[in-house]
């Protein structure tokens, strides 16, 4: 499927399924209501899917790794061949998502689309490699339009491939040395926010470099001036390749409806892309956590999504993503698994 | 061992073991502190069990089961039966807590500790009923003490056991209709708060019945004058065998300290009674997850408890705590298997 083609073919979710779920939520042997969330997400998951009775879904999260050209003027806490380094832990299971992964049964996917290094011919390192790294925004478009329309093919291939092969989750994740400042740039054009409002601390660093940080991204909007009609104007200029991989991966999945679980705040940066060229893809998130970063918290409200989850996370990756999935599986379990009333024999309310 | 002696035992938990703990976290392949309250769980984890590398812990919860003379004033939206009937329920896995312990990988053990219905001998039902359930509060004491005592000494002896078979977790739950009434009435004396700011809808009454239960609860009150000074007292004039069963287990496993996971309302009713009769028990405890009654909220400040959850939730039965529970394992997976830096070789921070 091509970008165009997914763009094209999402479609509003069916609210007809709503109904018919939470009369089967509410003849269950419980109160009304009384699981909240998990019920809302159980309606929510049936609507995007259109199915009534589904299975407990398939999960997998892909992790799209790749580096930042902004990286050179001194954004991050961490050198830049931590990307690569982390590249490896995942590929041998010991990085957070990784951990988290296995904990819920979600397959993880490694996709480098961008690290500035090359990595031998690994199992289990999906190769779509488009740039070695970003162009540093501060002095010239991260990417070319071109680069940026591929690298959203790649994340629609890859959720139409999982889509195909029975996936009924996927999880969004990344890694990538530099990239909350591509993500708080792309937050600030999108949402039309103040720069110093959408910039936190990444990984770590202090107030004085978080200063610099807002400081090279002004210049970066100053000098490009991005469209924020044109997501891809914004992702070429701005933008990371991990960014628009993720982003291609919710329109892909949005397009064989599929619901897609957002990590924090970078994924939440592709889904404002996403949404940009797509908005009905809105209506296949779900939002797993609220991270600390403070730029997170103005896409969720642009994007109207309650987080299911507050524990203070920042290391991205998926690893919110992954226990997000956990409470979508559970909540499909809760649908399709409880007796009703009648199968059980249990009073109904006298009230 | 009895009560007065898991009271005895119940020591501080092991702060040195917090900072050797933190200290593993800080060297795990993730900047420090990125994975938020996952990293506070598996350092609380650890205080409490004394262990600094431990295994993912094998996890029970109890359901203890009982019926409310209190009922007879129209308290609940359900008729008294249903106790008997979840039961039923739970020992065929066909209810809410069922699902999500099936999901969160926890065994389930289901205490009949008072309900107002003769079982059949059946396999995987605990029998240890001491009263058909209570009597009406509005009129006479629930229970006698002694009757309280025993109630406590069931749930201290099973969560012995439990710790002895080598559970490293435990979470408590409830089935009770009528049970919301005695945990508001006990929390507004354990906690001297008014009885209305602590009284909420329950399985779903209206507001007019809300204020009726209020009415009941400051009648009962005014009768019985229950001292906040002695939660035995408190248990037996207005409490509920399966509140009591649960803060005997809570006190059990503090003793044996095996850390436990608090459902919402009623088992935090139960923390109430245990910290009164133990202070030290809650820094055993975690608490699973925010109910919407409007009582939980004001428990979990009085014993300074952070939710980990806030989804919602207002069914009981230990659904909140098997999902906590799912939090927990995940945070003792973090601790022990993530790779470190050095195990990874990625450079560490540069600032």
């Amino acid at each position: 499927m091509t970008l165009a083609e997914a763009v094209a073919l999402v479609r509003d979710v069916d609210d007809a399924v709503a109904i018919d779920t939470q009369r089967r939520l509410d003849r269950l042997t419980k109160p009304p209501g009384s699981l909240g969330r998990l019920e809302e997400l159980a309606v929510k998951y049936c609507t995007m899917t259109g199915e009534r009775k589904p299975a407990v879904p398939r999960s997998v999260v892909f992790t799209f790794a790749a580096d930042h050209g902004v990286v050179d003027e001194g954004v991050s806490a961490y050198p830049r061949d931590v990307t690569a380094q982390m590249v490896l832990n995942f590929l041998r299971g010991g990085a957070g998502v990784n951990v988290l992964a296995r904990h819920a049964g979600v397959e993880i996917r490694v996709v480098d689309i961008g690290v500035a290094h090359e990595f031998d011919p690994m199992v289990g390192l999906i190769s779509r490699k488009l740039m070695k790294g970003t162009r540093n925004m501060a002095h010239e478009p991260a990417m070319s339009k071109e680069t940026a329309e591929q690298a959203l093919a790649v994340g629609v291939e890859l959720a139409t491939d999982a889509a195909r092969e029975g996936m009924g989750l996927i999880g969004t994740g990344e890694m990538g040395i530099g990239n909350t400042t591509a993500s708080a740039a792309i937050t600030a054009v999108m949402t039309g926010s103040d720069v110093n409002d959408v910039t936190g601390q990444g990984t770590g660093i202090d107030e004085q470099s978080r200063r610099k940080k807002v400081a090279v991204i002004e210049g970066a909007l100053r000098r490009h001036r991005p469209d924020p009609s044109s997501a891809t104007d914004v992702l070429s200029k701005i933008g990371g390749l991990e960014i628009a991989g993720m982003a291609g991966v919710i329109l892909g999945a949005a397009a064989a409806r599929v619901p897609v679980v957002l990590d924090g705040f970078i994924a939440g940066a592709a889904a404002l892309i996403a949404c940009g060229l797509q908005p009905r893809c809105r209506q296949y998130l779900i939002a797993s956590h609220r991270s600390l970063e403070r730029g997170h918290q103005v896409i969720l409200e642009h994007l109207r999504l309650k987080p299911l989850l507050d524990l203070e996370l920042r290391l991205g990756e998926g690893t919110g993503a992954c226990l997000g999935m956990g409470l979508v599986q559970a909540a499909v379990k809760i649908l399709t698994e409880m007796a009703t009333f009648g199968e059980a024999g249990i009073s109904e309310r006298s009230a």
